[in-house]
């Protein structure tokens, strides 16, 4: 009957390296609401892997086939991102309790700076439980096989990374 | 520019009675999706204050004037009653740790059931952090002030089942 | 120099029966204040071992040495209570997690109902921390060691409500 | 080299009923000691939907080919039962953070009460992370699929009792 | 009747910057205990924004009409900075179940280096919940509004503090 | 009867610098199984107190008397090392509940690249809560006393290291 607003949400975070697990809760997303924005944090970490534009292009690259997946670097507040995206929803994926209590203290400081934007929290598959970018990066320094925890091209970005280096 | 699918939501519980902490989560889940269903589980509790027709009644006549929140009671497994109501969302509040884990334990078991149906949490107020069902029943049987933890109706309802059973 | 006001807190519960837990907490809150009510729940749990007369009687037993230590049951709101007793704080005890969530719960609505009385929460000594009425029952129960956990009068109460029962 | 002692660990609880959960904790702690006992509490709910007898009966049947897993129900403290089959150990599952601190309250009190009896926790398989008794019987009771979250002849008993309910 | 003891109490922190979760703190501590000292820790973080000397001036800045408030930085172990001022409370806030583990660690290693001192724990009013030193600088650092979480005197050093760095 | 395999357990960590803490779970992990490995992290710190040969002859020191004790250093992923180790078991100490969520990500990352391999999980006794690595170091710096968190000889390393720093 009625005409449905479009409903554009973000998701943002470092995807130093893009997990599974993320990849999970993007194509959730993705069904759940008009369009989902991969926001990739410029300056989050220290001392990143890959640098933002390495990132943004990784995560193209497997949402590719998804046209209402799009991806993109930011600076500043997410508020006035998700602002400028003209979205209404920030996605966040929770795993375990200490994600849990990090992520209420983000989303009542995000609430407090943008009240109309709604944080709205989503659970990835439960074999992503131990899954994180962290994790990830030393499992793979340390020699450990990582397939099925990260896409294809992901995996391969970590071979030239770590090539590039021994060079 | 492309016509947006209905997105329905489910939001089940018991509310016995409907806490403010309800009113909050229902509201902002009737901004974030097209059209919300307060879903009355019948037997959730043993010994419930309210019948299930007497809380329906009152939770239809706090959402009267919102056209897209629909109150319902229903029996069963909840996916069953979200595929008969062509929902594609639960949704559920999250206040505490304690919470967090029971939920996601549901939240999984759900989507085991119901693949098709996804599970959403989000946060209400931090006013709202301290208020329950059980807790609110408690202060009220001791004589303590309610007022501002429940919608009006709410309160005069509670006041009205304690003195039937004075009579 | 100046004259301190005189502090009075209420460590109130159930105390069926007393812990060395509690009696740790009680003699920490009487070091801490001035006075402490150790204040008993008429009411608290649906079928009680010890009657609330029987609990005053034992946990007076315990600390008739020490005079700022007083013992009394009450009924209705614990903030009502503490206003009776000219109390200003309330003492708690945090032993896990799970505690703390519902105590903090607890204290928010406290704070609500008398926002001039103050909740602190005290830690009880490490030995204690796998002690609770609950558990020093069922092991009673079924015949194991309590003495180190209880104060002697309270396992000798334990023997003589065990054998009236059996009689 | 040396002869090893024979470590027998037992694994207590309702199994009210036995879950796919437990079947795999069950199956690493047979290949981590030199057998199982699978103890059954006999008295430990108040209103379980199998007698003992028929859980240990369910219980025997699904390790039937598994020599050195051995299943009986027992009754008092499980330290005692413990020493009276000569185990040296407890095992017992963990999945979720309420569940942890519960576990290390009990597992502390039964090193108070059995010093020489260590208690280990294993973790399930992360599929079987929201599988419980309680929930089981939730589902199944509600017309819900629960194949694949316990054992055939678990379910099979399910209808069975169902069916005798109904006449 | 009885002549009280001068009760003491250390409140201790980096305070870099203060917030208004810290003031709230501060002052639920100077009506409870007959003084209260804000005991900035000299050395707690590797890469402060202001200087001890800096959030000394500023804390005391704020609590200027409280008599019973005194500010001092110290350095060593805060049992025998507490044993200095003849302090017989260390206060501390609690937010959140990852606050909590971590301060009851400290609080029981503080007991074991100086057992007459009690450790209470406090419950900041839930507006600020999401407040943190850390997350305050990070929003400011983005741009982000900040009053309301912090007195206005940290706002306007934090601003000085960042035109001096632009220079 | 039968004749039981032979048991081996690892026991992984930095141990900068061993505490009482660690040795209860080794002395446990010893009695449970044939032989235990205390298998300390080469690179698992940025800036370690003692270097990993400094802290290998500090343990072999301590466990000098237990044969079925042994130490060693390690580089690489812990399941490579425990295959190498003949070793079915890794084991680990909890403590607290962040202690366990991150145990059970690491744990369930170390099933997916070594499933025979099984994690357990033991409980150091309730004294040694509150004892870390960390916080040892942090106490001694500050001058405060460790006797009874560490083993002596951990507390004579500890003055050496310190007396060559001033030099």
């Amino acid at each position: 009957m009625s005409t449905s607003r479009e409903r554009v949400a973000v998701f943002p975070g470092s995807f130093d390296p893009l997990t599974n697990g993320h990849v999970d809760i993007i194509l959730r997303g993705a069904r759940l609401f008009d369009s989902i924005v991969v926001a990739i944090l410029r300056n989050a970490e220290k001392d990143p892997l890959f640098t933002p534009e390495e990132r943004v292009e990784t995560v193209r690259d497997v949402f590719r086939e998804y046209p209402n997946v799009d991806v993109e670097s930011f600076e500043g507040l997410l508020v006035d991102y998700a602002h400028r995206r003209r979205a209404s929803v920030i996605v966040r994926g929770l795993r375990a309790v200490s994600d849990f209590e990090f992520e209420l203290q983000m989303a009542l400081m995000n609430r407090r700076l943008g009240p109309e934007i709604e944080t709205v929290f989503m659970m990835p598959a439960e074999q992503y439980t131990y899954v994180s970018s962290r994790l990830i990066k030393e499992v793979f320094a340390l020699g450990g096989p990582i397939a099925g925890l990260v896409p294809e091209v992901v995996e391969l970005r970590l071979r030239e990374k770590q090539e590039q280096k021994r060079l």
